[in-house]
């Protein structure tokens, strides 16, 4: 069996999520679809990240087995035929048969995209998130430095789970400014995320932003591993995962923390 | 009568323009909505530039009489609590009595974007026109520069307008890449716009980019005054009003050729 690993991107407005479900329509879902047809026996798709409905990607990997002989540039030429325009392929490329693109993570990458301008323009409505109060910047960003580091985050958990611990390492975790729109990118890197984490940092530094707390209370919050201390979930549709990260790749040698 | 000035942003994917319609949605159809919630008495809307169904825009000036006393921030809010999330009133200011959006305008700037790599990204699919075939910018750039100037542009206007003349002054007329990303930007700014002018202009300019017709040729495309001897229309959502110039706007003084 061949093993590919593909990158694809996707618009997430209009799915369940990435995983397959009992109603609507599911990223892998049309995934598989396209690549059924390619390999009618093809094995089960593995994405490195779950990502959540509304939440979007830049470059999810996947990785699945197949038996076609098809070249790699054919087959993400042949997928995008069949896929949504709001889901692409963006590369096919032959990896080792043992590879799976979630186990053998090692670092994902996970962007907020927060607009703090008195209006949201028509093209970010789907695409970031609008808190229009004024924030204190400086103090988010001394909080987010709470985040970095080997903890326990059952505070950022939601239910649902199906994890057996919930210690993470944040390799790093910054909130970025931009100079010329009011954008604000909260960019978080590590080595897993628990369910809801990424959304439940970000509604926990705007406690901070908007003054509801001190940049010490995150760190105080996150000892707690208690999901009521921390900050409420924000909406999935400003979330998008930016990057995986693996042995394999050139620059994939053992994150620095 | 007070005279208002609006700044309007809209993503033009699901309306049929900027024009009422007897079908359709259309941008000044939920705008004229919105506004006669606030003032039932409202005058007619008008706009610098009536951009076609699928046509976006970043500033499009729309000027409008009403009656209402409600400050100029409180109408902006106002508008955009009715207003669907993909048009928003980005400002309104007062403007002087005598003030019409599209009589008034001296310059207006379009920008026409095209994704030239291998796969169009999901977020740009509303928003870009994919050509993936290899382009000759360079031959593209010398083309754009015949199209400044004061020319008789009949050969890249669709029928259906309703102009006089075909006499335009093109400001400057730019093709622009991007470093990181496969992006191509045709930048044009003028003193007005035939219909389906600057998508004949983008259509022509691929005709040399893709190596069908040298960049001289343009010039004789323009001196033909013949539609079927430019290049041909390029799709609409591609297309984008980026800004309006007026006298009174602080940088507003007489464009320069």
């Amino acid at each position: 069996m061949r093993v590919l690993r593909l990158t694809v991107a996707y618009d997430g407005t209009s799915y369940v999520g990435w995983q397959r479900q009992a109603e609507g329509r599911s990223i892998q879902g049309v995934l598989e679809d396209a690549l059924w047809h390619l390999d009618p026996a093809c094995g089960p798709l593995h994405a490195a990240g779950r990502t959540d409905a509304g939440v979007h990607a830049l470059a999810q990997v996947v990785s699945v087995g197949v038996h076609t002989a098809v070249r790699v540039d054919a087959v993400r030429r042949a997928l995008n035929v069949r896929l949504p325009p709001d889901v692409r392929v963006m590369q096919v490329v032959e990896a080792a048969d043992t590879f799976h693109a979630r186990y053998d993570a090692l670092a994902k990458t996970y962007r907020y995209r927060v607009w703090t301008g008195p209006v949201l323009p028509p093209v970010e409505h789907r695409y970031a998130w609008h808190v229009p109060q004024p924030l204190d910047i400086v103090a988010m960003q001394e909080a987010a430095r709470h985040i970095e580091g080997t903890h326990d985050f059952a505070a950022f958990q939601s239910s649902g789970g199906d994890v057996t611990s919930t210690v993470r390492t944040v390799f790093s975790a910054r909130l970025l400014t931009t100079e010329d729109t009011p954008l604000l990118r909260y960019e978080v890197r590590g080595d897993g995320f628990l369910r809801h984490m990424v959304r439940a940092m970000v509604g926990t530094l705007l406690e901070v932003g908007t003054g509801r707390r001190p940049a010490a209370w995150v760190a105080d919050a996150i000892a707690s591993r208690s999901r009521g201390r921390a900050g409420q979930n924000v909406p999935p549709h400003g979330l998008w995962l930016v990057s995986v990260e693996y042995p394999e790749d050139p620059s994939g040698t053992a994150p620095p923390v």
